[in-house]
């Protein structure tokens, strides 16, 4: 006997939900593309896209993952040869950096703790240190899906400011954009990527790039940008394929726009609001349960904590143990632990993390966080019993 | 802003949810009516139904709600005129009754107290009373979607044998079939009635009719039968029309087919396991926040409560008051009172439902009592806090 | 090798093509059934739906097919004992008057010619001979299904009123409605049936009854109705579960919002001008064919043909033969013929019908008629080449 | 009134249109990313996928249309400042050669005639003079979707063996897979490119590129390889995400899934026949009604002519007209002129297409060229009537 029969949570950190008004508007016929329904959409669909990056600058569609969108802010704005700085406070800033390197772009990494932030002195230090102004853009992970920790950007953009320092700040939203307050044109930040599997609650597929007319300059001053990632037509198009570089995705559009309807709908304050409650929930439940047991929150100081994704510790190998319970036993599917591991720990066993972006509510968490209690429970893990109650006077308090 | 803004669990008795292979086997072009696939499918489907009652008998399926089922039932076994006993513990058994009596039908009723179940002594004496064997059939509900107890069929059967009275023994298993467990052959039952949309986790749209060859008989001495309720035909039809008396639920079908797939894939044993465990959880946290407040199970005893539905009170207007915090603010949508009311409370404001039949798990039930504790808690109803804590022990437990 | 494997169209006289639009508005949870959105829509809902038969009197849904508003119908207006006229003209007639049969009402049938109409003459001899005004009713099909013809029904509102007989007029449309000319209240039919799977583009599973106030009177005298065929409480709900007795056909009720949506969209007058424009195309096609070869309409009189449905004879077993080849080679499958056997062709083998009701475009029938002539070509049935270029020929005329 | 009322016929040359088990496998709940059924069903998925193109090499998935397996093939063979040769005979040669040079490639084209094929002599001329092996690939596209002409790969493999000239032969087959033959390892082809949204039956979002041991060499000689672009971790993947480059494309893979059960279920020489014969009750038509009139097919050599997709001239302005009509009137769509344009129809308005590749049957087809054939007559556009009578012979020949 199971009790995970039922319908099914994924809280992972993406591909996350998708509402039920998305898949329904992707199954449909391949519509015309040439005229009618679909090229009409798409002015409506750029500037309601821009709305969530709270941007007034341009947007350009790829087909492609988070993956493909960094390539495309890089293509866009570093030539090979040049150089690029980058604040990491996880993974994924690596995997950006690696994205660069393979393009043949020179890459600094300045290493902050994992589960902390910038340290702001070091980023003054080492930009005016580049009196050259060798780097052509600093780029830094708004949230980082695998430390679930949150950076600001506004310090950084003081600090170029004050430098004078000419390089873009580039920003990497994929899992944090329409979860947590992300103001792209008053931060200051000139490209901002994400893709449409998390906050856009879409099917993977679509990368996003957002970027100013200081990154419409970068790009002018590059030789070559392949074809596919560069912006210039997307952004200026003729015609309803070049939105696209070719083929357009037609039933993604149809889905990213019953997406746009939702977030436009509920309000992008009300949505950010519900994340930043859902994750206290969550914090108060993994803090209660951590006082009498292994289980820790990754990143120590809540305010920089993201409202999106919490990575937590437990100890190898219960982080792997308890997934497979929650998974097998309870209907719920929690995130992996990535890019945590030790020597001890090669595989992360130790670590897990909670998805909570997007289409998420009160009863989708509260019984995220019921299924963990009870998972503790059943493996004997050491806790203190009662963390789903802490949860729900959070909810209780609203 | 609202913490509802997610994927909504409708935890009311019915429609239940339906799972994403059965919406999805539903999505599809007109079938071929005349032959292959759908015609084709009839003979395993039939046979796959009636393992979920656990009837070697025959199945009537009907293009109608359980309403529609009731009529059914009777329109093959009495006549206008004729004579039942209903044995009542709930709203439900009167419905029963008040379809039985515009068909002319004459019904006694033993009344039982709402929450309990049915006085033996009772139910011999009526019958033993009975010595010109004038009642047809005797009438109880299985599972009561109202008062959600639960009542045993075997000692029926017994008295019925004991007494060697013919009346045909009917049971409504339409809120408990393939949720709790229901032995339709061992326990003696001639017929029973059940729904597409409860345990079947179906939509709405099938009634479904089983019964043995004693009922058989009783079908073959009755003068009338209106056609659309006959399952004379439907039980040897000749042609694919004739096992719905015309045109065929086609798309119905297709997703009673995948759900008797998932049915059958994870087994009736199984399912009855699940859902009487977290039927155990919900208890639990109920009896937890009761102990200090309001909130109240219907079923005093434990083994008179359904595993499907529960019904519980708080006292009038708290009832609607809860129901609609859970629904607007956190995404759960909980059944109301019926059949419940008072001179105080005649739209049974005080009174409310758990659905938690079909395809529930583990991860939607602790999610609903984390829900209604914070709602508890939002609202200023008394409750000793940590109820969810109690169900995730459950769970723990198994 | 096969020519079938694409998108098939199911030319069947219902059920018929469901949009796509429908099929993802029945694609979703379970919706509440208590208050919302649901329970909202059904004021406009139903007024849309009368909308559909051309009246301002009452409609009742029933979960059900046609049969079940066959019966319906006649649960509301006749007792057991009582007798009804019919006027046949199909096999369809004959179906009604065997519902009525089994409902114990007297039954008469006026016989007319399978492919014909209602010899008038005959019908006034027959009521004005009724001076006790015996029959409670008088019941016709609109469109025979089987037989593809079309009766008209002002005549017969005109005879009743001029022998001032107070039967009421009933009319099947189950296959007419929503694809040939209806105007209720306009022709004085008292009491229409139709159900969702024709040219009201929804899956099987809803039937329809309209009905005036003189049929709300005929109710009212009975004495025994069953609950659920009365309409009493279906047209004047005080709550949600009262439009369907019990449980809503949730699903349904969305798929036919969609399709109400599209039909009022379109407008009827031009959903009857297109259903008669494909209509004059199939006609001019198989004429062509006819004149040199075995192939014929069914109905001779263009004036008498329905615009839903088109039964043909070949001549066993080249009906079937050639239904097959469409369905097997082509992608097309073709209704098989209903209730024209003889003893040499008790199957109807040298029978078959096109469905073109609903959901249907110059695309689909024009590939529908060039899939029948590849199909006389390819099994060597003499046929004059060149009835697709006639259908066309209509198709450019318009 | 309009009688484009129905299900619409999409008859554009890709996207295709999406059998309904595809749309339907793709609407569904995200997955688990980390393990169970979506990671495992990877293995077969590729090895289905390479049996599509009829090689035993390797097989990369990129989520991008097919300007991005543009990009991808010479991404990993061909570096900036190296040269390739392009054999062009319509448009989208020449856009693989842009996407060559904005990567910094030289580019020669060798310009054949649109409707033609390659002048082998001259091929072999041009790369009998390249003796020092510039050319690092040769390039031409198998189907060019704007001529509809389709050119063999065989001799191109001939000649470079003969001359021992080391380049790739490199093939775009996004038009032509899966509908018209393509043998890649039997015909020498060393890289073949193309996209979900056409042979394949998926909606547009995946980039093919299958490849032999010879193309994974060049890929080694290369110093920077973009990371989206590299295929080598693609297919050697230790994880599943390197499947993708990161976040995998879930739903399209279910959708991918789905239609490579349906080719492989039918039969790959069986979907050939069946193109070649739609096709050729195509040309059929179209070469009857150009008997008396402007229309003319592109190709003029059969043995030159797509199975997928033809290309027709009308002449300015009744391309656009004709199209118009059809999707106003008739419900189907066809495609644009694209690339055939001139000084005095800049917009290739005397121009269009129909794209008869996928999940395309008799019916489909035989319904397109009777709405064809009803424009020509509603636009009084002159033409031999009967057309349609031309293909439905070819369709009842086989």
């Amino acid at each position: 006997m199971s009790l995970a029969h039922g319908r099914t949570y994924l809280a992972i950190p993406g591909p996350s939900v998708v509402p039920d008004a998305v898949l329904r508007a992707m199954h449909r016929a391949s519509p015309n593309i040439y005229e009618g329904e679909l090229p009409d959409m798409m002015p409506d669909l750029m500037r309601d896209l821009k709305r969530v990056a709270r941007t007034e600058g341009h947007a350009a569609i790829y087909i492609s993952n988070g993956h493909g969108a960094w390539e495309a802010s890089l293509a866009n704005t570093v030539a090979a040869g040049e150089k690029i700085l980058i604040l990491a406070t996880g993974f994924f800033a690596l995997g950006w950096a690696n994205i660069a390197r393979a393009r043949g772009i020179e890459v600094d990494i300045l290493q902050f703790a994992n589960g902390g932030t910038f340290d702001l002195a070091r980023v003054v230090q080492t930009l005016e240190a580049d009196n050259t102004h060798s780097y052509k853009a600093v780029l830094a992970v708004f949230v980082d899906t695998s430390s679930s920790n949150r950076n600001a950007f506004q310090p950084l953009r003081s600090i170029l400011d004050d430098l004078d320092h000419p390089a873009l700040l580039m920003a990497d939203c994929i899992a944090g954009m329409a979860c947590d307050r992300f103001e792209m044109d008053e931060w200051g930040v000139d490209v901002a990527v994400t893709g449409s599997q998390k906050g856009l609650m879409c099917p993977p597929g679509l990368g996003f790039v957002f970027f100013n007319d200081k990154a419409v300059e970068a790009r002018q001053r590059l030789k070559h940008v392949s074809m596919y990632w560069d912006w210039t037509q997307r952004i200026a198009p003729e015609a309803f394929y070049q939105y696209f570089s070719g083929t357009a995705p037609t039933h993604h559009i149809y889905g990213l726009r019953a997406a746009l309807d939702m977030i436009h709908a509920e309000g992008l304050d009300a949505i950010w609001d519900r994340h930043a409650t859902l994750a206290r929930a969550i914090w108060a439940a993994c803090e209660h349960w951590g006082q009498d047991g292994p289980l820790k929150l990754n990143v120590p100081d809540p305010a920089l904590r993201s409202h999106a994704v919490t990575a937590l510790s437990i100890g190898n190998p219960l982080g792997t143990r308890l997934r497979r319970w929650c998974s097998h036993e309870a209907g719920v599917t929690l995130g992996i632990g990535l890019g945590m591991g030790s020597e001890d720990d090669p595989k992360s066993d130790g670590f897990f993390r909670f998805g909570h972006m997007g289409h998420v509510n009160a009863h989708m968490i509260l019984g995220l966080l019921g299924a963990v209690e009870a998972g503790l429970g059943a493996l004997d893990i050491p806790h203190r019993a009662g963390g789903v109650t802490e949860a729900a006077k959070v909810i209780s308090g609203v």
